[in-house]
């Protein structure tokens, strides 16, 4: 489905009232949705939102959901129960849903008022994977409802957002490997971010670390470092420092120049070094995680080589009843 | 100040067009606030609410924030620089402020329009606390501008929390020095919790290990566990489960049970056992958190004992420059 166009569509069947947005997923599609959630908070003076975990919204949905909601849920396999539950309760509610996922027969597309079934494997087209594309349909639909300011450089920016991702995995390639070399016998890693970044600390902690290489990891927001997580800080703890671009970028120097001083294994994923400040100063920020998705997924391969370790290896997932 | 004429005076004030109501503060302070911003998401069809790391509010404030807005502010020692300045951001905005704080010289106070100065130390009276507080005045709020129909159970709730509390405690001690023995060599700990508890299960992560005692820590939300974060499992990794009353029971439940299955080191805590289903079913939920919050500490007591490490003892926080 064409983005642009659901997001008039949605707007137009709330008849103009729309009021809030949803987002409802599971693990690394709901990671995917931070920003989108994120931007809401952050430019819309109409709408609310809110990022949910599929099982708590099922279990305890909003006491706003209804017929002036929009619930947005993704699961890459189109299968995972509790965000098929989700969308019946966003249904019953009354609320438009729209549906993402990577499977054509997928049991989340019946439950689908709109639905994106995305491209998966060609690295160099982000703009294609369902974090773009959510996060499209959210900024199209906040523009619709309300107008946003930066619309024209949003666009600017998603039409060259795959070449800057480009560039970034080409330049990151051999860091990464150094990377992998250095910290190979690491059992745990702190990873920290801010603002529309966050979710991507999460995500590169539960997904790639935890879920993909059995390695212990844990996700600090950069604004939240001081006030209780940076007492950890040793030169033997190991911190990976996604660095955005935009207005939190404050809050992770200041995390950094701490980690300069006092941790010795630091390494820094620099969106303004990897040349995400092609995209208009106005709306970079909402760029940083599309980018350092990309650029993330290097460095764990690269460390997936080193440890020998199978990116697709579960013991549980899928293979054990829970 | 009293919680429901504050409450009275803050809808009245609005003109009854209270829109939102946010919750900023760092670390422990903001720790205490998950609970209140989850009821009003839970509960209020008329109003949202958001929980913010204060320096993220500061540079990224949300785009709503203005005259029918509500912001919630919580410095413990009430100079948290940030936190004081996400006052003034939110008074330049037109928003009504309320500041919680222990010390009656704080400069948050100043900024403002609504003060709790409470009383900190003893363990008996946790309804004095800066979490009861919070949660009892956005309860109020909910109640004063749109009706709560658990209004009555609730504040019959807060009537015996003290007791539940007190009696919990006392039937924990044996078991936090047996964990305490139990744990003492693990250099890493996971915390799981959902609903209105996965605050603590932060909390507990980054103040009681990570700031006070100086040990790895993650939280994980009991949901989110099988979309990810479970692949770590296995009979060396230490897990403590704060399992909580009402709707969200069911999410870990399901966590604990496969960890009964694959894992080994594991440390229950479950509000039901404790005694928290004296509270109404309607609205234990809302309680759990303050239960764990302090049977929690009895554990990251005994844990220091066996360390003997000062649960007060820090090498940054207030010792360098940041």
């Amino acid at each position: 489905m064409e983005v642009q166009t659901t997001a008039k569509k949605i707007v137009k069947a709330s008849e103009g009232k729309l009021s809030e947005v949803y987002f409802v997923a599971c693990g690394g599609s709901l990671v995917d949705m931070y920003v989108s959630d994120y931007f809401i908070k952050a430019e819309s003076k109409k709408l609310t939102s809110g990022w949910y975990t599929a099982n708590e919204f099922v279990h305890v949905p909003p006491a706003r959901l209804g017929k002036t909601s929009v619930v947005i849920l993704c699961s890459h396999s189109g299968s995972t129960p509790e965000t098929v539950e989700a969308a019946k309760v966003a249904h019953k509610a009354g609320a438009q849903t729209v549906g993402l996922t990577y499977n054509k027969k997928a049991a989340l597309l019946p439950e689908s008022d709109y639905s994106f079934v995305y491209e998966w494997g060609n690295e160099r087209e982000v703009r294609n994977n369902p974090m773009a594309i959510m996060l499209d349909l959210t900024v199209s639909i906040v523009h619709e409802l309300e107008g946003y300011g930066h619309y024209d450089v949003f666009r600017k920016g998603m039409d060259i957002i795959d070449t800057v991702v480009g560039n970034a995995e080409d330049e990151v390639l051999p860091r990464t490997k150094e990377f992998a070399e250095r910290y190979k016998d690491e059992p745990m890693f702190y990873v920290l971010a801010s603002g529309a970044s966050y979710g991507h600390a999460y995500g590169f902690a539960i997904c790639s670390l935890m879920e993909m290489q059995w390695l212990d990891a844990a996700p600090i927001h950069s604004g939240e470092f001081f006030h209780g997580p940076f007492e950890v800080t040793d030169k033997d703890t190991p911190f990976i420092m996604a660095m955005g671009l935009g207005r939190t970028r404050d809050l992770d120097e200041r995390a950094l120049k701490f980690l300069g001083k006092y941790a010795e294994k630091v390494e820094v994923v620099d969106a303004k070094e990897l040349g995400l400040d092609l995209i208009d100063d106005s709306v970079s920020e909402y760029f940083n995680p599309i980018l350092f998705y990309s650029v993330l997924s290097k460095y764990r391969f690269a460390l997936s080589q080193v440890h020998d370790h199978d990116l697709d290896a579960r013991r549980y997932m899928g293979k054990v009843e829970y």
